[in-house]
């Protein structure tokens, strides 16, 4: 399950920086687990990472070639394919988070095969889950849920985790899309799951642990999202957290791929609370996290700061101005635990 | 997708009636669909149908083989498998609404190739759904809520489309379930699905329709159910319903396998409302449901009645007293349309 790492990043021949945007996850949050980055003639993008063959890679430690790009149109061209086969037949395993499973690519299952090598498709899950018990489990959890999908809601969980371990919390990351998976290391594409073991598959991601242990889990969706809210509330009590961080992106006018409106910081606030309840009375919101790029500095001050008055909460843009006032708030609120 | 009719319903060598609950849910509803059963040495179950052979029912123009009992277990026998092949080779499709894939039992895969015949796992999704639009469509839609999960949803919206058909209203039974799609021929079994696509999958089952028509919906779960309440939830945002009819059992003390206590009628309500309003801002209870098998005559009728008043609603056993004051609330609330 856990993908082996060093990893080596495929980019292929990607047309610009933006199609490397799963590279670029992985460069930013883990740069320790990435040896070089593979590039095709033509490519325009670069990640950042000394340029390595596969042959390069795999002298250097590489244990998986990971498909850092989007492939355009759903197609995945035939020339990627046959660096796979490469890799496969040079000792990687091979992970992509795209909408295609990598057996079904020319030579791929027959190499992976031959050669004893893995293969990870993060968006698919074949693994078989439990249904949702529901029950209490020992061990602290904080899960980021937005007013909006696409507003920020990995990346503050991220930064959370990478603050409460810097502050000495002992903390993990628990990924739940195929980035995340890609930053953690293994986790599950809550979305990807049968809708029987959405709650279950959150348990599984966040099973008992140390009575001072965060699991601090990556959201997804929103409830207020008409396509996604039910993988949204199954996630919610799944993981039943003593915390939630809300995200939101302040320009955005409809839910993203629909004509609903945005809900407000309010409603997400008060229905995640009551929705909560079901599998953790206790619990309450920390923070909240603005995605602000759209603001020039001084306005993205103001509006945060005035929705922190507002709420009484710590508000804060993660990228701009770090997750340590949310953090704060995670300490304040749970001292012994969180201090321990 | 359609299953075709009519249908031979396997009993195998059943121990008691209750293994072939789903044979008996199908005669119950379609006794029209069902051309005979067949039974092997040792069944004790008995729906009432005439014994046939597979080669008397294929003779009587038998079209699919129904799988009606449960597997005690899990395992499918292996003199069940031979009669499934048997019947493959004699012309006819077969289906099943088990946790198994009829294609990994031996010799079903090929049998139905070599013959040209479907094979219907009832329980598995295969099926590419678009995710959930959220967008208002043409014609009108019922939805079956419950306080828990086995609360006589499924019963419920049978009765209430029977009794809607037969007072001239444009109505379909819209199944959810194993044993509901076996019963209309056709449907999606809302649990299987990929989470991602639980709304949209809800959203192709009650699709754009005439302004008078009603989509009659088997609901699922419960939106307090800490396993299956992000089910629910995905399935009344993708249906929208005008109207929602909540189901309950009034003995039961905690929610089916988990240790969550049943959650009141007005708590139901009001969260179908709340949720349900961001599909449908118009949403609205027109009855309750009780499933009063636990009471004796008397008992039920009061208690059936003591509901009915305090939430102003009709309230019936459809069992004991039909369906008649729910869809009479129905032609009421939504006179031009119901009686078009």
């Amino acid at each position: 399950m856990e993908i082996k790492r060093p990893y080596l990043l495929f980019l292929g021949d990607a047309p610009d920086q933006l199609a490397a945007k799963t590279a670029f996850g992985i460069v930013d949050w883990r740069p320790q687990w990435c040896i070089g980055q593979l590039r095709l003639d033509g490519c325009k993008a670069d990640v950042g990472l000394s340029d390595k063959s596969i042959e390069e890679a795999v002298a250097a430690g590489a244990k998986t070639l990971v498909v850092g790009i989007v492939n355009a149109g759903g197609q995945f061209p035939d020339h990627w394919t046959k660096n796979l086969v490469k890799a496969l037949e040079a000792g990687l395993d091979v992970a992509t988070g795209l909408h295609i499973r990598l057996r079904d690519l020319p030579g791929v299952a027959q190499a992976a095969a031959a050669n004893g090598r893995q293969l990870h498709d993060l968006r698919f899950s074949d693994r078989k889950f439990a249904t949702g018990q529901g029950a209490k489990r020992q061990g602290l959890r904080l899960l980021t849920v937005g007013t909006d999908c696409s507003v920020g809601k990995k990346y503050t969980t991220l930064a959370i985790e990478k603050e409460m371990s810097a502050r000495g919390l002992n903390a993990d990351f628990r990924a739940t899309g195929q980035t995340g998976i890609l930053i953690s290391g293994r986790g599950v594409s809550i979305d990807a799951v049968v809708s029987d073991f959405i709650a279950g598959a959150a348990e599984w991601i966040t099973p008992e642990n140390d009575p001072d242990h965060w699991d601090v889990v990556e959201g997804q969706g929103s409830l207020f999202h008409p396509s996604f809210a039910g993988v949204t509330l199954g996630l919610l009590h799944g993981s039943q957290p003593d915390a939630f961080v809300v995200c939101h992106e302040p320009t955005r006018k409809t839910m993203r791929n629909v004509s609903h409106p945005i809900p407000s910081i309010e409603e997400v606030i008060e229905r995640t609370i009551l929705e909560g309840r079901l599998t953790n009375p206790n619990i309450r919101c920390v923070g909240l996290s603005i995605f602000s790029q759209a603001y020039e500095d001084q306005q993205a001050r103001e509006y945060i700061d005035h929705l922190g008055s507002k709420f009484n909460l710590p508000a804060t843009d993660p990228i701009r101005y770090g997750s340590g006032p949310i953090v704060d708030e995670i300490q304040r609120q749970f001292p012994a635990k969180a201090n321990s």
